[in-house]
C-alpha cells in the first residue's frame, strides 16, 4: 500500500531551500519510491550527493524529467519559462508538473504554452521559508502549518489537482486553491511589499551620514533587527519576484506610500489622537496570527534569553 | 559588602514590561536593599503587590521617591515631564534620577528644568523590549547583551553615571554614553522608523478591498508576520515616541521615501540589475547582527517548528 500522496518517481528541478526541504520531507514521509535532483552548479549536485537525501543527482533536467510523475520547479521565478520550454520533449505523458514560485501569473504565462497537452500542469505555492538559502539550508518541518497554495489553471484535471494536494499535506501542509491573479494580489501585500520595504529601510540605515553601520548594527534590537532577517533572503529569487509581479506590488505600494503619508503628516503636525488610533488598531491583526498558529505567542518571536548570572 | 551597582533604595515610578524587568532583575543580582514601585492604576497596583517581587507599592509618586537613593521613571516618555515636577520637592539631596525612555533629547528637556540641584539627573535608554506590556510582561533577563545608552547632561557627576552604569551591567546590559541628540538620531533608524513602517503596513494591510484581513493572517508566513510583532507594541508609549523624537524621524522618513522611490523605480522599468545589486547588499548588515549577537543566528528567529509526523 502506497501513503496518500505517493509517487512512483519526483524529479525536483533545482535544491536550494525549497526543493531540498521537499527532498528531506518526501523522503521523510515515504512519498516518493524514488527522488531523483538537478542543480545548475557542479558544486550544489557534488554537495546534493554528498548529503545523500536523494537517490539520484543528474546534471541536466531532460534527464531528471525523464520517467517522472511529478516534477517539481524549484527555481527562482525568471527561470521557470525556459526549463518548461528545456524539458517539455522529455516529460512523460500524464505527469503533474509544478513549481513552488512566489508568482504565480507570470509562471502560468511563461510554462503553460511550452508544455505538452498530456501532461497536468498545477503551479503551487508553498508560503514558508527562512532566510537561508543554498542545499544545506532546507529542513523536513519548514512547511508544517504552512498554507500551500495551487493555482490550476481553468480545464485541469481535478485527480491530479488533489494528487498534488495529497503530496502537500503529507508534508504538513495546508492547501488551498485560488486564481493566478488573486494569489499574486494576496501575496504583494504578505509578502512582496514586506521583502520591499523590508530591503529599503535596511539600505537606507546602511548608507546614513550621520549614524554609522557599527551603530546601525550595535542598537538594532529596538525593532531594526526584525527587518533584517527578511532583507537577508536570497537575491536572485527576490530580484525575479518583483519583476514578475510588478502591477501587483506597484498597487500595493501605492496604498502604502498614502497611509504613510498620513502617519507622516500626524506626526508633523504633533496629532497623537491619530497615531494612537492608529497604534491600537494594528494589535488585533497580531493577536489573529498568533491565534491560527501562524506565529509564535512568546514574546520577541521567542528568541532566546541568556540567564541572568547572579553577582 | 553589597554588589556593584547596588543602592538602598530604589523607586521605580510604573511597573510595566521595563519597570516590572528592572524589579525583576534588581531583586535577582541583590541591587537593591528596598524596592518600592508606584503604578498608575489601582488594578497595576494590586496585580504588583500580588506578584511579591518589590518590597511595596504605593500609590503615589511623592511617597515612592522619598528617600531612594536611585529614582528611574519607567513611563511613557510623554508623562515624565509632569512626573519629575510631581516629586521634585520629595527627592533626597545626593539621590540619582533616571529614566528609561526611548526619546533623550524631550526628555532632558522637559526634566531637567524641575530637578533640584542637589540631585542627579542620568537618563537611560535600555534598547531592549518585547512587543508585550503590563505588569506581568517583564522578566529578569530582558536586559542581557541588549545596550542601555545613558545621555548624562554636560556636568554631571562622574561618580553618579558610573554608579548607574555599574546597576545596569548588574543586570546583564552593556552600556554605552552619548549626547541626547546622537542618541535621538541613532533611535530614530534602529528603532523609531521601524515601529512606524510597521504601523503603516500593517495598518495597510488590514484595509484593503481586495484581499480580506483573514487572507491575510493566513498567509503571513511569506513575510508580514514579521512586521506584525512591533507593530503590536504599548500605542501610548509609540505616540509619545513619535511626537517626543518628531525632526528625526522626519529626517530619516525622507531618506527611507527616497530610497523606496529608487527601488519603485526600478521596478517599474523593470531594471533587474539594481535590485539584484541592492539585495546583495542588505544581507551583509544582518550577517553584522547575528555576528555581534543582538540577533538569533537560527533561521526564522529560531522560530519552533513542529516535527513532522510519520505517515
Amino acid at each position: 500500500m502506497t501513503a496518500a500522496g505517493h509517487f512512483k518517481r519526483v524529479a525536483l528541478i533545482g535544491f536550494g531551500l525549497i526543493g531540498g526541504s521537499i527532498a528531506r520531507a518526501a523522503k521523510l514521509q515515504g512519498l516518493a519510491s524514488e527522488i531523483i535532483t538537478t542543480a545548475r552548479s557542479e558544486a550544489t549536485r557534488a554537495r546534493v550527493a554528498e548529503l545523500g537525501i536523494v537517490d539520484s543527482v543528474v546534471a541536466t533536467n531532460a534527464e531528471a524529467v525523464e520517467g517522472a510523475d511529478l516534477v517539481i520547479l524549484c527555481i527562482p521565478v525568471g527561470a521557470c519559462g525556459a526549463v518548461a520550454q528545456e524539458i517539455a520533449p522529455y516529460l512523460k505523458a500524464g505527469a503533474i508538473i509544478s513549481d513552488v514560485g512566489s508568482v504565480k501569473g507570470s509562471i502560468v504565462k511563461d510554462m503553460a504554452p511550452h508544455l505538452p497537452a498530456n501532461v497536468h500542469f498545477v503551479p503551487a505555492h508553498p508560503v514558508a521559508g527562512t532566510e537561508h538559502s543554498g542545499p544545506d539550508s532546507g529542513f523536513a518541518e519548514l512547511f508544517i502549518n504552512r498554507w500551500c497554495i495551487l493555482t490550476p489553471p481553468e480545464g485541469t484535471d481535478v485527480s491530479a489537482t488533489e494528487r498534488l494536494r495529497a503530496f502537500w499535506a503529507a508534508m504538513g501542509a495546508k492547501v488551498e486553491i485560488m486564481t493566478p491573479d488573486h494569489h499574486d494580489l494576496v501575496l504583494a501585500i504578505t509578502s512582496h511589499l514586506p521583502h520591499l520595504i523590508a530591503y529599503t529601510i535596511v539600505g537606507t540605515a546602511d548608507e546614513l551620514g550621520q549614524v554609522t553601520s557599527s551603530e546601525v548594527i550595535k542598537f538594532s534590537a529596538g525593532g531594526f533587527r526584525d527587518f533584517t532577517r527578511i532583507a537577508a533572503s536570497d537575491p536572485t529569487m527576490w530580484r525575479d519576484v518583483f519583476l514578475a509581479n510588478k502591477e501587483a506590488v506597484l498597487e500595493m505600494l501605492g496604498t502604502f506610500n498614502e497611509d504613510l503619508s498620513k502617519l507622516t503628516r500626524a506626526i508633523r503636525r504633533g496629532d497623537g489622537e491619530a497615531l494612537f488610533d492608529h497604534f491600537t488598531r494594528t494589535r488585533a491583526i497580531r493577536r489573529g496570527i498568533v491565534e491560527i498558529g501562524q506565529d509564535s505567542a512568546a514574546p520577541d518571536f521567542g528568541r532566546p534569553h541568556l540567564p541572568l548570572k547572579k553577582q
